[in-house]
C-alpha cells in the first residue's frame, strides 16, 4: 500500500458542473498535492502551516505573483482523504475563464489532469472504500430516478455488501454439506442430508431471481417520457412553460443557454422526466400538422404519465376521447384549463365517469397555476411512487451481468443435480462463489477496474 | 445594521455549475441558516457544537431521518462570512436528483430560494464589501475574456476605487479654486488662478476619454469567432475535432450533452472563443452548397482570426488566394495538412511570400498534432494578446452610462466656461461630483441596487 501511494502522480479535475457559475471546486490529489498548491498560493507558508480540514481565503497567484482570484483552500493529509492522499481543494470563482486560467497554472506547475474515476479508484486502491462503495458513488452522481438512487444508497451504507455475504455464507453452508458427503460417503446419516443441499440452492435460487426481478423494476423507470396533449389552443404551451418555468433546478441551470422550444428535462419528485410539449391533436388535412399530430399520438403511446389540457369552453373532441381510450385512466393527469371562461361542468363530469384525476385552473391566474403545479407533483409521485420494497443488489451492467451468469449456473445445476455427483457439484458451486467475490470486488483484475472506473465522471 | 440583519430570511441557491458531475455546492445564508441546517443533519449536535470554517462529513437525512446524501459541511458564524450573516455551505455529491432532494428538504425547512445577486446584496448592505466590489464578482464569473477579467480584478482589489477617488480629489480641487474666487471675487492673485481652473478640467476630460477608449478596445474583444475555413477535404473537421478534443475545460463539460455539429465554444488563452467548423471553399453549382460557402465567407469576414487548413498534396486553389486577400496575413494561420502525402514546397514558399504564419503536419500523428495545437495557442496569444496597459476602471454597462454622461458634462462645460460665471461652473462640477458617488456606490437607490444585482447569477 504505501508503495502505491508513493508512486502516484498528482492529479487535478474540476469537480462541479458546468458554464458560469457562482462557485466552482478543484479537486487535487496526490503525494505532492500540498506542495504543488503552496507554489499557487500568496500566502504560501501561511497555507503551509495551516491545519487540515479548516477553511481560509488566499489569493490563488500565476508565476508573476499577480492575483489570479481569492479562493478558498480545504487541505487533506494523507490518509484522511477521499483518496487516502493528500489532497486539497480549491473553491474558486465558477466563471469559465477563471477556471481555465486556473487549471492551466495547475498544469505547469506539475499537476496532470486526472483520468475518469481516477479520485475513487485511488481511493480503492488505498483501501479507503470497498469496490461496491466505489460503484455507488458514481451510481449516486448519474441516478436518474428515486429507485436508482436509493439503490445506490444501499451500496453506499454498505447494506448491499452485507446481504452479498449471506448469500455467499448459504453457498458456503452447501459446500460443507457436500464436503461432508465427499469425505464420508458411507454414512447414512450424511447422506440423507442430499435434500438439504438441493433445497437451500432453491432458496439461493429464489434470491436471485428475485433480485433479476427488482432489477427490471429499476430499468424500465429510466427515463419517464411527460407528453402534454390536447387539441390546439388549449393551453399545452403555457402549463409546459408553467412546469418548467417552476423547475428550481433545471431552471437555475438554464440561464443564457438556448431552450429547446418543445421538450425539457425536469426533476420532478426525484424523477428526472422528460416534458414535451407537442402538437394540437385536430383534425387537419395538412401534411406539416399530420406529421405533428402523428408524433404526438406516438408520445401518447409511449409515455408512463400523459397531461391532458382541455379547455372549460369547449366540447370534448373526437381525439380527447382518443386519449382517454389509449392510455389507462390511472396515468392521466387532466388539467382543465380557461377556467375564467366557462365552469366546464361538462367536461367534469365526463372526467368524473371516466375515473381520471382533474384540476380546473385558470393559467394566467398566479394561485391557480401554484395550485396546478401541485396537483401533478401530487400526481405524478403517486403513479411513479416508490414502492416500500428494499431496493435490490443488482445495481448496474456488470452487476446484472455477473448475477444472470449465476442465475444460468444455478438453473443448469437444479436441472442435473440429481445425476451428478456431489464432486461435480461442489465444483460448480465453487465457480458462483469465484463470480461472488468478483461481485463484491474481493477478486479484481486491472480489467475490470478500467471497465467499472472508465464510466465514472473525472472529478470522482 | 444589526436590525437589518435581524430581518433576513434564511436563503439557499446551488452555487455551481449545470449536470451531473462529482461535487456540487449549496450556499445558505440567514440568522437561522445554521438551526435550519443541523435539523438535517443526522449528527445534529456534533454539528452544533462544531468550530465554524472547520471541515466535517455529516449524513444529511431527510424527514425520517433516512440518508439522503454524504455531505461535507463548513459553518460560518456571523459577521466572520461571505454576507456577513450566518452561513453553511454544503457540499454534496453533484448528481441532479441528489441536488435536487436536498433542495426540496431545505425549502421544506422553513428556508428560501435566494434571488439571483442576493447574497453579495446582502454582502453589500452588511458592509462586508463596497458596491464595485460586489459589481467585480458577478464581473469575475462573467468574463469572456482576460481584458474583461483584469479590469474585474482592479475593482475586487479596490485599485479602480482609489483611481476614482482621485478623481474626485481632482473636481474637489477645481471646486476649492471656484470657491475662493466666489468667496473673495476682488482679489487679483486669486483672479489669475482662472486659467488654472480650466486646466484642471481638461486634465479631467482627458483622464475620462482615456477611459472610454479603454472600454471600447474591451468590448470588441467579446465573442471572438474564428472560423476554420480551406477547400474540401483539406482536413477542416479534423482540425476543428483535434481543437475542441484537445481544449480541456469544454471537453469535461460536454460529456453526456449534444454536441453542435459546427461549432463550438471553446477556451484558448483564456479567451472566449467560438470555434467554426465551415463548409468546403469549392467551385460548385450546388444550391445548397453555394448558400454554404456564402457562409463561409460571411464568416471569414467578420473573423478576427482565421484557421486555413491547405493539403500539401494540391496546388493552391483560386478561392484559397481569395482568402489571403480578403483578410490580413497576421490575423491568418495557415496550416499545411497532409504532410504524410507530399512536402507541400509550394504552399510554403507562396505562405513565406505572403507573410503567414504556418505549420505542416499530419493530423492523424499525435506528436503532430500535439506541435499545431500548440502552434495555434501561441499564434491566438499572440494576436489577441493582452496590452500592457492597465486596465481602465469602466467595468460595465452601468459605468459606462455614467461616464458617459460625465463626459458629456465636462465638453459642455469646457465649450462654456469662459462665459459661465464661477457659480454655475461650480454647480455643474457638484452636479459630477454627485455622479462619481453613484459610480462608486457612495449613493445608492433600491433601483440601482435592483438593477445591479438582477444580473447576477443565482448563488453569488
Amino acid at each position: 500500500m504505501p508503495n502505491y501511494l508513493e508512486n502516484q502522480e498528482t492529479i487535478v479535475a474540476l469537480a462541479t458542473g458546468k458554464g458560469n457559475s457562482a462557485l466552482a471546486i478543484f479537486r487535487i490529489s496526490g503525494r505532492q498535492a500540498i506542495t504543488y498548491i503552496s507554489n499557487c498560493i500568496l500566502q504560501k507558508n501561511t497555507f503551509l502551516a495551516s491545519q487540515p480540514r479548516s477553511i481560509k481565503i488566499y489569493k490563488f497567484v500565476d508565476f508573476n505573483k499577480k492575483m489570479v482570484d481569492e479562493i478558498t483552500v480545504i487541505k487533506y493529509l494523507s490518509p484522511e482523504s477521499y483518496t487516502g492522499e493528500n489532497m486539497v481543494e480549491i473553491i474558486c470563482h465558477g466563471g469559465e475563464i477563471i477556471v481555465e486560467e486556473i487549471l492551466e497554472i495547475l498544469l505547469k506547475n506539475g499537476i496532470r489532469l486526472a483520468n475518469k474515476g481516477e479520485f475513487t479508484r485511488r481511493a480503492f486502491l488505498n483501501g479507503k472504500m470497498d469496490l461496491m462503495k466505489a460503484e455507488s458513488v458514481q451510481q449516486i452522481i448519474g441516478s436518474t430516478n428515486k429507485k436508482q438512487i436509493n439503490c445506490a444508497r444501499e451500496m453506499y451504507e454498505g447494506r448491499t455488501q452485507k446481504k452479498l455475504l449471506e448469500l455467499k455464507t448459504k453457498l458456503k453452508s452447501v459446500l460443507a454439506i457436500l464436503d461432508a458427503i465427499i469425505e464420508f460417503p458411507e454414512e447414512d446419516d450424511i447422506k440423507e442430508k442430499d435434500l438439504s443441499y438441493i433445497q437451500k440452492i432453491d432458496e439461493i435460487r429464489c434470491i436471485i431471481d428475485e433480485e433479476i426481478r427488482k432489477r427490471e423494476k429499476i430499468i424500465s423507470d429510466i427515463g419517464t417520457i411527460i407528453p402534454i396533449v390536447g387539441i390546439a389552443n388549449a393551453g399545452k404551451s403555457s402549463l409546459f412553460n408553467l412546469i418548467v418555468g417552476f423547475n428550481r433546478v433545471i431552471v437555475h441551470y438554464e440561464e443564457g443557454t438556448t431552450r429547446d422550444a418543445v421538450s425539457e428535462e425536469i426533476i420532478i419528485n426525484g424523477e428526472k422526466i422528460k416534458l414535451i410539449d407537442t402538437a394540437g391533436l385536430n383534425e387537419t388535412e395538412n401534411p406539416i400538422e399530420i406529421l405533428g399530430i402523428r408524433k404526438t399520438w406516438e408520445y401518447v403511446e409511449k409515455g408512463n404519465i400523459v397531461l391532458w389540457v382541455t379547455p372549460s369552453n369547449k366540447k370534448i373532441m373526437e381525439n380527447e376521447i382518443k386519449i382517454t381510450k389509449t392510455i389507462k385512466s390511472e396515468n392521466i393527469i387532466a388539467i382543465i384549463s380557461k377556467s375564467d371562461l366557462n365552469k366546464g361542468e361538462e367536461k367534469k363530469k365526463y372526467l368524473n365517469d371516466k375515473g381520471i384525476s382533474y384540476i380546473q385552473a385558470c393559467f394566467v391566474n398566479d394561485k391557480e397555476s401554484n395550485k396546478v403545479i401541485d396537483f401533478i407533483g401530487e400526481k405524478i409521485k403517486k403513479i411513479t411512487k416508490e414502492s416500500d420494497e428494499e431496493p435490490g443488489f443488482i445495481c448496474n451492467k456488470r452487476h446484472e451481468e455477473i448475477i444472470i451468469t449465476i442465475k444460468k449456473k444455478i438453473s443448469s445445476l437444479m436441472e442435473k443435480a440429481k445425476i451428478m455427483g456431489e464432486e461435480t457439484i461442489s465444483y460448480e458451486i465453487k465457480g458462483i462463489l469465484t463470480d461472488l467475490n468478483e461481485f463484491v470486488g474481493e477478486t479484481t483484475s486491472e480489467e475490470i477496474l478500467n471497465m467499472i472506473f472508465s464510466d465514472f465522471c473525472v472529478g470522482k
